[in-house]
């Protein structure tokens, strides 16, 4: 942390500065510049969140931190990168890995032909909601019990492990028994209660980034199920909320090459959600992997006209076939395989 | 429904466009323009939102909708707007409410020197958190059980019906046994398990805004617990999430009146979140009340420079009495009482 | 600045950061840390952009300015505040001013029943558009210089010193012999060619914060017009882009209080643009006041449903008389005159 | 346009309403709704704009354009899409084009150093600023007329032709005989003085997007340029401003695919503002190609840390050559070549 003093502080607030420091037990460092002085604090980094408070001390004009925040996510803990299995699928090694399938589980025949179509066409893990959060109390709130059935049943049918979203820490242990992995949604991105469940667990856990959530804070989320003991977690990019509104949300792609470069976690990127319109997938699911993503989530379903949550954004079976075509070609580019 | 079609859509698209209105239950009603034609959907509203799948046709440029999308928040139900109870404290009315005290309970001590000085102030209500929602697992997480026994025993001592955070929908029947009211933070608020369950009591909600929720949304959120049988919900603007970063958040005083314009629910602003800065709050709280806000939410500490979570933002206790002073006086101004 | 070298940046990369900074004419000084060390730069601040350079350098993590950017507009120059005059108009002083008029000149009757409406309630300064910056070429671009011509006789008829737009360089000599005060638009916030040319002037500016502009931004916008000589600026929150729809802007009255301890030049207030919607301007007008501005912008219009552009946000002549009076008694609460 | 009535509206005011839509020249049509009516507005689109007023008129509950604003700019008017000529070189054909140089010109080595690497690693056009928008008037502001003249003779020597930025109306002639190309900053994407001028000439123009431009706004930028007779625009996403701060833009990739289908106007992007990061730049350059970009605007210089600006971003010649040859098999992939 460093300590930025006003410009006419006085030699005491300066030195009220340094004792709080040294009671909070760093060492304070003060640098005498020609109009303001600042004030390093040298010491073990864990708890130096503490020192924020300093901003609340006469003549502090501000306390900026040195260090990143998150400790057990960052890359200098595993240089190499973590490479999470979901029931025999690698994500984070050079294979470029598909989620795909449906928003919403509606019903046995639906998930069925998602899963035999996205099979065929090269997907690795089926994808499909039970429980949807829905901004409305009365749009189509999911199949819940039954649609974990109907998801386990398809996945086991077409020979996929599947993915599905959890929304209640009280839902873990149930969702957990029917799904190889458990997704977080963004809309739960910090719901501290949930990350910490999913934390004693050791069940991979897919994180999606939450719509206005910074990059710092997206891996203090991760940092959450990490610091709980459950190494197995996954990023997933999936647009955030800015004044265009044009598309559903703006997909942040920066953060793909960030993320890479900051944590040794996986990263996928949900190009449905990224942009809600099904004609701008396909381009951007290959954006991202040449952006360097370890993975992507696609929904599918075999009719999104008659889709019962998110139809505009959902690819036709046929559309998606012809984009597993192209982004083998786009990762053999960038070195990946598929 | 207003379905747009596009420029060359052809004849057959538009009837099946039609075919499908009318399928879903709604009467449709075709407008030829010079460059296309536009659909009106009539009908019955509350499952409108299926009709948004028409997206996903062939010859649809774009689906818009007509109406807002709540129904038991607007204020076409109460014109004359709601009044919520709070142990014997009415918020809605003509009276200003003031809820104070510190971000968190750190002590018997502290939170009691808090709640007597902001009593002493003129407060009407008691906060302080217990279990606390923070960015980084590492910091302090709030007192939890032992917090709000704290909290309770503060309020009883000076007279104050206290209010404090909800996080998990399995702690609300415990929460609810120590305070008067339960408030649903920021990082909740689309945290539709933890609504629907709050929906289910009948104890006062208040529902903060998320950092990046639009108003409607914000509505459907309170209409998540509206519809599950709970009317005694209050909303609290603290504060949304943009590109400024001298300000903790952007406080959005827009949405008070126009909140109060779409809803007949109470509207509070929560300076202290919406500012970050301690030297703000005071003029932010006077903007809050001279836009028509019903009451404000301030974080008052004993001694900031101490406080375990948000020093910067907490008022020190003579400067809260200052601050209620000049409220008094605003309020007067624009015909409300304190 | 502050330089924060990578975890394990070697003794050689540090080697050359710090010549680096001693070839820049500052003097290096390093403190050794845990983790990683920073290096502080000690010596005149003007030119300390260019240390924001060493981000190429090898073991370099990041580069933190320590000093906010603006150094003529910081309040440190002037902590009495400054008191810029428009034609005997002293804005910056105890007093509250109201500019009010049209959004755009549209006929000499249009702007002369405007002025008289304005002047009858008690505004100070009489705005109006002439060169009119429209989103699209096919909206109506404003009466140019005929549009001057009417707004100037109007303004002499009432007794009211005028306001108006300039948007090019070379008009500003034209536009300088007709108004009192120059206005420099949002979209022209960060038109340095603009803001460079005012600057060669001594009329008073009236200066709109951008779109996307931050408050260290909107102040360097402010300073390349002092740097060249001219004090009298006047600077105008009138509401920012964020991902909310319901209004045209998010007014940020949040920078009136924290622009008021970083600079000496005074701060208005445009509700107008900053809502985009009539029945929010007068609360948020109240609000601005409340928060600590020195005035308002106020479009008024005699008959908005007929106004060539921005007729939604326009106030009514009543309206506005109202909202005359209950300003005057919120002035009056924070110990403001009108 | 859709004029949708409020709940309560009385049936004078909806007969006000079709009077005044009338008045305007269109023809009023009304669907009864079973809540409230709405009223679809038939006639020709170029003035639409002015039926937004209807905003102002009492029972109106809002008004929602059905149509883009754009005319020209629409894909609708030139399906196969848009070829420049550039000095010889095509920007919107199957081939990607890459425009590269340093961010300044700061001395004929410096340039001549930078063209000399962008031409061996197979740009096609050279970029340099001259005249340079910076944030603080204290900053570098460009070599301007010498430094038109340097880049000009820098590209001549290389055989590539240069593109730099203009920034008042009035250097549009002189930058025009220095330049094959004029460049639009984002800071001025909305100087319609400027748009307008060049519009009035035939050099292509390079129209970079504002920072909190929204989509359709951008091509109603383009459209100012279009209208008055010049046809060669070509567009470029530059990032956009969000509440992401890790990275100085947020390099809005969704906007390739969309402005594609909307417009037939070519579509390059700048991952190097759009980033501000060295290291981001190449894969983001590669995520922009397999988006669907019709070409790159890269900044390179010969030794980035003794930059004059933007030093952070610029990629060593070394870097930039690399980045060619992976660009060269992504563009395979994705069927364009290079």
């Amino acid at each position: 942390m460093i300590v930025v003093m006003k410009a006419h502080a006085s030699e005491a607030e300066l030195q009220a500065v340094m004792a709080k420091i040294e009671a909070l037990g760093y060492r304070p460092h003060v640098i005498h510049g020609v109009e303001r002085n600042v004030v390093g604090c040298v010491g073990d980094e864990r708890e130096k969140h503490q020192l924020q408070q300093l901003e609340s001390f006469a003549g502090v004009e501000n306390v900026m931190p040195v260090l990143k925040p998150f400790k057990l996510a960052s890359r200098e803990v595993r240089p190499e990168g973590s490479r999470i299995l979901v029931d025999g699928v690698e994500i984070g090694g050079p294979k470029i890995v598909v989620i795909a399938g449906p928003c919403a589980v509606e019903s046995a025949e639906q998930v069925q032909a998602a899963a035999s179509a996205v099979k065929a066409a090269g997907a690795h893990l089926l994808r499909g909601g039970a429980f949807k959060p829905r901004t409305s109390p009365y749009s189509f709130q999911g199949m819940e019990d039954e649609g974990l059935k109907l998801l386990e049943q398809a996945g086991r049918t077409v020979g996929l492990p599947v993915v599905t979203e959890v929304m209640d820490p009280h839902d873990i242990e149930l969702v957990a028994s029917h799904a190889a992995m458990l997704q977080v949604g963004a809309r739960n991105a910090q719901n501290f209660s949930l990350l910490r469940r999913l934390g004693k667990t050791d069940k991979p856990v897919l994180l999606k980034r939450g719509m206005s959530t910074r990059l710092d804070e997206f891996l203090m989320a991760a940092e959450y199920i990490l610091s709980e003991g459950n190494p197995n977690v996954v990023l997933c990019e999936r647009g955030i909320r800015t004044f265009e509104t044009a598309t559903r949300n703006t997909l942040d792609l920066n953060a793909v090459p960030l993320l890479k470069q900051w944590t040794h976690l996986p990263v996928l990127v949900d190009p449905s959600h990224g942009t809600g319109i099904w004609s701008l997938v396909a381009p951007m699911a290959l954006a991202a992997v040449a952006a360097g993503a370890d993975g992507l989530l696609i929904e599918v379903h075999p009719m999104p006209e008659n889709a019962l949550s998110d139809g505009p954004q959902q690819l036709k079976p046929e559309r998606f076939a012809d984009l597993m075509r192209t982004l083998k070609a786009v990762a053999a580019a960038v070195g990946r395989t598929m």
